[in-house]
């Protein structure tokens, strides 16, 4: 009996008689459930590793960030067009999911378990992106330098309030007056322009080389506070929406919580790393150095989302105390291929997510938020540039590029789009023009910012050399 | 305003007025448990992790098998000790998790959210822990060489059958006449017997390096053909039960289409192997090795589940196949950090999955199965360590070790257990007395696979010296 003997082939697409489910009630159904999610979750990381390679790869070669090629990628694959990834939050049915369909042909998933599989395989694959996104922000930290951030912390303060107030008031009166939309749902759509996605600033970033550099430390850093920022504007905007009034002390309980969870994870952080650097010299099995920090970043995050803030913050705190120890290059070389696997989820997803329908000028009802959209376009884009110019005591930094890192809204602005539609406060056209600000920033912020790091940088080299 | 400007501290565990909960109903519910499900899945990975680093660093320094760390640090955290890591699969309920309180004290998670949040919290572990599995037999599929496999078949097969045929006639035999149990429980017991988990065994044999030893390849070999064997007799049992007659035409389709696959996909990926290689030397973006590779071996897992055969033979499939490209040690060093993270979560879940409640002997009602679990513990034991003795022509070989690498059943044997109580046919004492079988098996088997590999190679040292 050979393992190798050759056998006649079956097609895979044949109807199987599922010899588990008629066996046994419960425990077979479950059981079949459950190794049918993990069939989901396989074809859906396959999707995404191909959408994510085929996009960073085609935009590789056309000099375009290779993230700009995952987010597109994702929207090829996501509810815009192929259907493959869809998510129930973004109201999509089972029925619509090409992947469920594809299950149900050719591995037998009945139709009264096809909702079940679609829900649990579409929450595995979102916290497998959020896994994505706090993993990169780890890797940003670890390549950050706190010494440096500590030096450009005046200016990225700077720049990230500058960076939430000029939009957020030009938004705002622009909505008001311009064209006359009430005052809440004005707010709420000037609130949207405040948020700067860090993830996707970062990536780029880091594919340009430009993480350290001056530059690219004050936009980390102003992104970093422009989360947090965008954090309290969300809870003050919710709670206009909802209740007409602010409750002060919750702004004042969030802007607190959030001042001594970045502080004191950094010193409480700083004060462990010798004892975390002694700690896995001591360990012997394989993995200590990767597991132990990330128990660490982990922890951190963990905390950062119990009080109300965001996951990513404890992250990126864990990698930039890490990034002080003598661990730093083992750590960063083993943290690479994690976040290979995983970040790549977190961009297509985003992608995946992004319903493009609402840019399409046939409809109709499309065009009263086209128009809008161009408006809060335009704010966005402008509202953060001119951030840069605020950069005060720094001579020949790129100010243009400090300005575009912060233009990015991402899924940040997308959480306002939704909260506000829940609310009842937007109406459809307003939602509408704020999914396409944020699409629009979102995918023109990766080539841009390339495009404004190239430039002086070659100047100067020429002037070097001249 | 300074990122570093001291605040004073707010203790974490301050219960919190949230924000986004009543600013909005269903999307902010639903963003709000997403949090909650990212911030239970974060505790549990930290919980899996600690878990395992303190149960392998502590086996590693007394000579134990890091990977019988993890399974008793899994325990430890799990359904028999501290109920952190508990499943609803186990039969638990959210109340009984520790966790859950946990995130009910800490992250103002509700009464009527902790269901669901503990559903969707335990579903993504699983499927990570499942993903762990997957990525394990890929790396020893990546580690081992395929034409010493083939070239070591005939003796594989041969353990395999015989270490399925004799504890399945064995146990069977002796439950009947000894203790007058009826057919279909002895011979569902008997079946629970056959199984080999390739995962444990591999595991060891990679930490004692000696996956690629002949003896190591025959074991792999073997617990490959053995985890066919078992689906097989799963399913033949499993209709038995139910219908009391076994339909032949299942399998017959069963056994052609695991040759098939396996053989197949052998094939095709060695034709796919150079333009593998090709492909991802014209690649640009990061990760090009890994992803292309994982989409690989996540194509094969996907065909193996769809075809009702077992994801981790795809992956050990796309291992086998890719060790035979130029790409294979790029590829090994990859994976690494990747399998650091993810196998933990497998090993740790199984132990915390296991509920040694079965074992005390101060509980009346379990000592029927702890005499009987004694008669199918040594059954386990010998009917798999004499399929070593049948190896032949093969000179100056363990034998003891491959028989001693077959032993233990793992969560092979747990799905035998799960699957017979639900379809009625076994006793209380009789499912008790499998899973002590089991965990015995288990726990026992890599102790003794690092004591019967020491011996014979120190000798054939010591004689190579003198």
């Amino acid at each position: 009996m050979n393992l190798l003997t050759p056998l006649p082939l079956l097609p895979p697409e044949h109807p199987l008689p599922s010899l588990l489910a008629t066996a046994t009630e419960a425990t077979a159904n479950e059981a079949e459930n459950g190794s049918l999610v993990l069939a989901g979750v396989l074809l859906s990381l396959v999707v995404i590793y191909f959408a994510s390679k085929l996009g960073g790869e085609i935009c590789a070669r056309i000099n375009l960030p290779p993230v700009l090629g995952e987010l597109v990628g994702g929207v090829v694959v996501g509810v815009s067009a192929l259907n493959l990834l869809v998510f129930p939050e973004g109201g999509s049915a089972a029925s619509n999911s090409v992947m469920m369909s594809f299950l149900q042909t050719t591995a037998g998933l009945t139709p009264e378990a096809t909702n079940s599989v679609f829900q649990s395989t579409s929450e595995v694959i979102s916290v497998l992106a959020e896994l994505g996104v706090i993993i990169l922000l780890f890797e940003i930290g670890l390549e950050s330098d706190l010494k440096e951030l500590i030096r450009v912390g005046p200016q990225a303060a700077v720049v990230a309030v500058v960076g939430v107030v000029v939009p957020f008031a030009a938004g705002t009166a622009g909505l008001a007056y311009l064209f006359h939309i009430s005052a809440v749902p004005a707010i709420f759509a000037g609130a949207a322009l405040t948020a700067t996605s860090i993830g996707i600033t970062a990536k780029v970033l880091a594919e340009i080389g430009q993480l350290s550099s001056k530059e690219g430390q004050i936009i980390i850093g102003a992104a970093v506070l422009d989360d947090v920022l965008g954090i309290i504007v969300l809870a003050v905007v919710a709670s206009l929406a909802k209740t007409g009034e602010v409750v002060i002390t919750n702004v004042i309980y969030l802007i607190i919580s959030a001042g001594v969870f970045l502080v004191g994870a950094i010193l409480i952080g700083r004060f462990l790393g010798p004892y975390f650097v002694a700690l896995v010299k001591e360990m012997k099995t394989r993995g200590q150095v990767l597991l132990t920090a990330l128990i660490f970043a982990f922890v951190l995050s963990y905390i950062a989302t119990a009080i109300q803030l965001e996951a990513i913050l404890g992250a990126f705190a864990a990698g930039l105390v890490l990034a002080e120890t003598d661990k730093r290059r083992e750590l960063e070389e083993q943290v690479l291929p994690v976040a290979d696997i995983l970040v790549p989820i977190f961009f297509v997803t985003v992608g995946a997510k992004t319903d493009l329908s609402v840019l399409n000028p046939a409809v109709p009802s499309n065009r009263e938020g086209l128009i809008l959209a161009t408006f809060l376009i335009v704010v966005a884009i402008l509202g953060k540039v001119i951030t840069g110019l605020t950069v005060f005591g720094q001579s020949g930094i790129n100010r243009l590029a400090i300005g575009v890192g912060m233009i990015p809204r991402g899924e940040v602005g997308l959480v306002f789009a939704g909260v506000g539609s829940a609310s009842g406060a937007l109406s459809e056209a307003t939602e509408a023009a704020i999914i396409m600000m944020v699409i629009l920033t979102t995918f023109i912020a990766p080539p841009l910012l390339r495009l404004v790091f190239q430039e002086p940088s070659e100047q100067v080299e020429t002037a070097g050399e001249s």
